[in-house]
């Protein structure tokens, strides 16, 4: 489990969101990048992010100190899932595609709330290139920042609620996907008054990590990228001085 | 977990399948329907037999047997999924559309590989209809019916992987879901001589409806259909003096 | 010609609105099932009827009685079509794409409009999987079941002109589809007040019918499914003592 | 019907082909225009056969002396449809077109076997602009021109056939359509030998113009074009001293 | 440079963008055809002046007195560049493609704004061919045909800056293009009160075009059509008794 | 003009390639970034590279040092645009979707000949989020890594012409874009032997970007994301103690 920003509290949300999904047997380790931004608002804030996640993943691979059973990436719609997977054999989950599996699975068509508009075009963007775009009813943002969604729950349950009501409403929708790693912790409250499941990439993506673990699957080698190349500044954390 | 025909041998195969993929704590119990037919070569047998999972869960609701968390339909590409889903409000899963989610977590494109041709049709429209086409490289079939697969398994093992073969390298295919639900036995042998990732889609049934019910997803009720109307010939199992 | 449901006076009605539209030499048949539902309401009972229809034709060929040149099913946008074809070697015609044939022939882009909103996602997949969906502007509602549009004729047609109205100036249709069998008697109040051609599916169904025999065009059998099994339990109104 | 080239044998074949499919009440009447190209082997000569056509139908409307209930325009896959439906309420069917829509309703996926190479990306257009590519699994030319199809018939059908057994075993096409006016003579010949239904546009047209008549059914004005202003210098053939 | 219709001011205003826009070394020449319409209100027109301005190439070439590095073709979404391209080894740009490729360079969804709600089937026919519709917004119309968009610049400013403020807030553009050859003149006004780039046709097929003569780039002559046939009537003017 | 990578021979090359295709009055300046990869061979290091380059235009950006008109990143298919585009006002082009748009103008399908086959995945993710797939015909590769290819140009020429020939031959292109930096000296020699044109994307990039600023078009700022935030590690460089 990776945070892709550098935020502790950030961190331990989603490090309690990924345990209340887990099940029983399942160990979860959350970390987030040794640099890298307290938020992504930006996507030049999720490249530096990406990169950051990547550095820690080679620091640990060096350090003989990879031991996990699948890795995910807690951002949602970031970027640097195909690199990551490029750097590991176990699966590789990032928290919109699993989101947006479940989804399918328990509806017709769903829609997306996520924080703030400027994320939508991510958003857009990565369930394209997943494969995911044809039963997207549309992506909408709540317009409350990962800080604000934080900072005032009740608030944002109501903004979260109203955007969603409008998804299904003007665009079909019958399933919610949360947007935001931050908003695990209101799920359930969501899912109470609209009245359709709302689902959580955190949490979907431990137990679609769970499914693929238990069934031996590992990710595809076929027609993948190389690992990076020693003349690479890699990893560039040594270069900065920062410690695992 | 519901075998859609009615053949004793093939529904204890797709428990036994079923059981072996389950985590710990899930309970599996196989039925096949009260009338249909021994397998599912045509598609009016495909539409017979999802007349008879209909009836047989109909029939569980009105003797109050109905006490399962998710329902499976193990038929690859075949019939009666939203009607299903339409009398139940715990998620219902086909194994089609399972293994196509699994595909998409460890690989970019996939192939379906399924037992005759005539049955590609009824695939590639499931995969349309839900919305799952985008990733998919192709859909061939290795020439061989389930009662062939079922009579010499390491010859079946021989005909899927050469038709693999072809779909990894003439195709683009990275991921190898496996067509038929009595191919579920010689899914570790395929990938250990692909090298690519091989995906039954009873197994990832069975992953995918523990994840849903781990996280208390039910199925979405907004704008879906009604349940039959009273005047409707139905259970029809009561009419041909079938008894549970 | 094949009505879906087991009404009899739905069967009178389609089997006017198909006389009314067929050419001089034309003889007309009107069936419906031995078994099935009275009204199709829901997926469930959609099926029930396929199998219903199956099943009559299974027994009219056994017993020798089918000598039709051409079979219309007539459910806009049920299930079943595909296996009708398959048992058959004349053109299987359903009136959902007959309806959107006619329709690319006289417009640009055409909304359907059938009865309640629980109809909508059925018809939406037999275009996608028809080919037909490219110049489809909407699917609507307009909110009144089979039976109230039987009921009061001038306040269906209200109805139906009110959501035409919608899909003409919100969707861009130039053309609207009736979408329930059970409009065809008000296409004509419908064409005078909306300006823009209003199609009926059973009479669209029965000159597409008539175009494809007067070519002498069989349906074609290069890879499609095969017969069901002797060892189905198949025709199944044989085993409910039902009689021709 | 209307040759879109000046052509008086090709005229005369398409006139032959469209009585041969024509019901018994039907009357075919069949012009070319006044000027433009003998035969269509290039897209400056089929604008030029599509003004051709419209100056036609001008000089037609101007002497009072069109009187036609639908108008068939005979090229495959040619300009001016959409131009042409703009002068006209009745409707405007175009042989490719035609074709196609009937190639739906006997086959899953079809190819069109047309003459030279050259006319392939014309013939993707207009089916692309029609909504009529979902189910178009290729376009083939057997690289044969018009006047060769017209020299040699047998050699034709054995050019054709060739071809369409690629379109069948490599594209999976299993209904073929004839892409060329002139091929209609030897549509019978080649449906014996390629076992699968053979469509010729012309023949297709024809019925589908009985069968939209027959409903009475007229184009939708709604959202079209307006007839062209009097300053245009329209018709042109009154400029060049053409008569009717 | 070619206007597509044959009104003296019209050209003389295309003229004056085009040179507006040109590098200093780019020579501009503006020539209309020798017959056709005043302006295209119709698809009618529209093949009327393809023809014209495939005469007027043809007439130039048989003159020897082509010597163009490029052609423009200044009608937005109007017939005849395959045909004109076919006759050429220069490159021909129409303006609407021209205007649309600089759009996906500065923005991420883009839509047009022409003039009357009749030419938007042929814009969107354009972009669907030219393979530029997916990240195509809208196709939306000012209400205000050529000669009102000449007659009052400042009042068709505020009806295009209307109507892109709704494609901006209700479809999601980012950019705007001006879809006509007259709204040249009103491009940096719209800008200024949009705050979003505005794009005219004219000026980007200009920069387009001395992108590609700058690189040396030819058309492709591969799969591309023949020149037409000496049998066909062509060029036109010559029968008119029209001279250069 | 960025190279996205850190060799100082290819920035060289680069540099020239960009200069030979330049207008008399544009200005150059190629620059590397600080950090990053000497190649990106695969994802990890592209993403490594976007962010050098992003980090260099924030150091320029800060130092007040940042005076260009337009910014190429040169990386065939890498990661960055978006975030490059977040930071600045001036357009940022990239190397892959100016050779495609300028593909369109000259022909009907072009298809993308690469390095090594690990780069195929990358390229097809970048068009389709362009918007770009549509007339993609094939993004294929010719097996020679990026330093292969400086090593021996005319060995180069030789697998990029072979590669070349079955995207025209087997997938129907008549456009090849050149889907390498580093192949930018042989573009000549290719399509001299191909004959169809073939198109460098720096080159592309240059006139693309000259056609923009000589509009004075700048990238539109509706809808998209923010500068990243002071929290964030940015830029990278400065803790790296690297001078500009």
């Amino acid at each position: 489990m990776c945070n892709v920003n550098t935020s502790a509290s950030m961190t331990a949300e989603i490090d309690g969101a990924a345990r209340a999904a887990a099940a029983p047997g399942t160990q979860i380790v959350t970390r987030s990048p040794l640099f890298g931004a307290e938020a992504v608002d930006s996507a030049a804030e999720s490249y530096l992010c990406a990169v950051g996640v990547l550095d820690l993943t080679a620091r640990l691979l060096d350090a003989g100190a990879f031991d996990f059973d699948a890795v995910i990436l807690a951002g949602f719609g970031e970027h640097g899932k195909d690199a990551l997977q490029e750097l590991l054999t176990v699966p590789v989950l990032d928290i919109a595609e699993a989101a947006v599996h479940l989804a399918h699975l328990v509806g017709r068509r769903f829609s997306v709330i996520t924080t703030l508009a400027a994320s939508i075009p991510a958003i857009e963007d990565r369930l394209l290139l997943a494969g995911l775009s044809a039963h997207c009813a549309s992506v909408r943002a709540c317009g409350l920042g990962t800080a604000a969604v934080d900072a005032d729950p009740s608030g944002a349950v109501d903004a979260i609620v109203a955007e969603a009501q409008r998804a299904i409403h003007e665009d079909g929708a019958d399933v919610i996907c949360l947007g935001c790693a931050g908003m695990a912790g209101v799920t359930e409250a969501i899912t109470a008054r609209l009245g359709v499941p709302a689902i959580d990439g955190v949490a979907a993506a431990v137990v679609l990590a769970q499914s693929l673990v238990g069934l031996g699957l590992q990710a595809s080698k076929v027609g993948g990228g190389t690992p990076p190349n020693p003349r690479s500044q890699w990893p560039l954390s040594t270069a900065l001085g920062l410690r695992l």
